[in-house]
């Protein structure tokens, strides 16, 4: 392709999925008049629904896909080699929205293939505006990838190419940012919730500690009793867990890398 | 005390510490027009600052402290301990503002005391707005604790009265909730240093995670590759921290207490 070619907008889309990510990106497509021309989905109830959802035709036999300009696997990693293994695509573009699974993962499905990877968290009622949603986009030859960031620019200001392997560290950070940090929030929730104690109260100090995230880097405002070395308190606070040898697993770790952390 | 007894409103207070709570608190209570009679700190320059501030007298040495209606220690628990050991106050009513000292901690000082214990982290640099942190109160007798409630209503809205016990625990629940969140940031922040990606891009992210928190049970809302017992994935990313041991101790015992929690 030569720098100046045109590339066409892509207008259509095939949805692969009806997990959280496919309903997510669906219905931010749908919004941006983007057709959804078909929804696949072994569990017919949930492609029905979704294909109601955008004007679409439901298909439950990934064999049954029509011709696409672009096709959006939003599948599990394991899902996605199981279900794709006898697929092959004459035309049109492949695309998986796994942080984890690279590229080549694609490359005997279709001739042209590329990333579309949304970092964020999905829960399945919680509506995500992906506005702000850094789109993460790579694509195995120019055309793929400059096609892939005009479709990610319609639903998101923040789109950048990266290479599989920073995706790939992009997602484990991201497994530490967001799914280790919300079961902080769970072992800190049942503790309360063991005691009659009110989950609301430690609500301000969740939202303050992700504010300060936003402006301060995290090893310049961490607190509590493992940044001071406070062995009293963290030997009292261990004690205190001892009903639940996990907690007490997890604080003990925890505690002693903080200290680790800041003395090097 | 009987039930109708008029409780005085707190005007002034006596600040002992230079920290971060000492700092936060004090100027909370100055904004509202509470006097700040003497300032302590055992380091001159900050005593001195803080009292520039709020228009107060610096002491170093605490046994030179004025009578004061109240008595605000914003010590380190250790530095509470070591500071206070010969200290007697004839009268007025002592406070400390920790999660973890008992109230029986003040017994020793005045015959009046109680705890005030602001729910929140604080960082040096960061202005925080106190007026949704619940301060949490406890009195050794009705008095001090309506006193303290008074006190306390006139910086927040959220103002609760818990025993020693409840805030202990409360106080554990915040590790998790705050500090090892926090930590959690910063392993993510060094993954994505070391590899020259931008910390920016996963600040949508956590910000959803806590958002998710206000208004779902964490446990609802939990997601990643150990939820979903995606043990491909688990693999490949604890080989990929194969160079930092203390990221990859810490990713693996995580994962299996959610595995563990998400199965039972």
């Amino acid at each position: 392709m030569s720098e100046n070619a045109e590339i066409k907008p892509i207008r259509e889309i095939i949805m692969i999925g009806t997990g959280n990510v496919a309903r997510h990106l669906g219905e931010a497509f749908f919004q941006k008049g983007i057709k959804i021309k078909q929804v696949y989905g072994r569990n017919p109830d949930k492609a029905i629904k979704l294909a109601k959802l955008w004007n679409s035709i439901p298909v439950y036999d990934i064999r049954q896909l029509l011709s696409s300009e672009i096709y959006f696997f939003c599948l599990s990693d394991a899902g996605f080699l199981e279900q794709t293994q006898e697929l092959s695509l004459d035309r049109g573009i492949s695309v998986h929205v796994s942080g984890s699974l690279p590229l080549s993962a694609l490359s005997g499905l279709s001739k042209q293939n590329g990333v579309f990877y949304p970092l964020q968290t999905f829960s399945s009622d919680h509506p995500v505006s992906l506005n702000d949603v850094p789109i993460l986009i790579e694509g195995n030859d120019d055309e793929v990838t400059h096609s892939l960031m005009g479709l990610a620019s319609q639903i998101s200001t923040e789109v950048r190419v990266v290479n599989s392997e920073q995706r790939f560290l992009l997602h484990i950070a991201a497994v530490f940012a967001c799914n280790f940090t919300n079961y902080m929030y769970v072992i800190a929730e049942k503790i309360l919730e063991d005691n009659k104690l009110d989950f609301d109260l430690l609500k301000p100090l969740i939202k303050e500690t992700a504010a300060k995230a936003m402006h301060y880097k995290p090893g310049d405002v961490q607190t509590g009793p493992a940044k001071r070395k406070d062995q009293e308190i963290i030997r009292r606070h261990l004690e205190k867990l001892g009903n639940n040898k996990d907690f007490q697993e997890v604080y003990k770790l925890l505690s002693g890398k903080i200290e680790d952390h800041f003395t090097i």
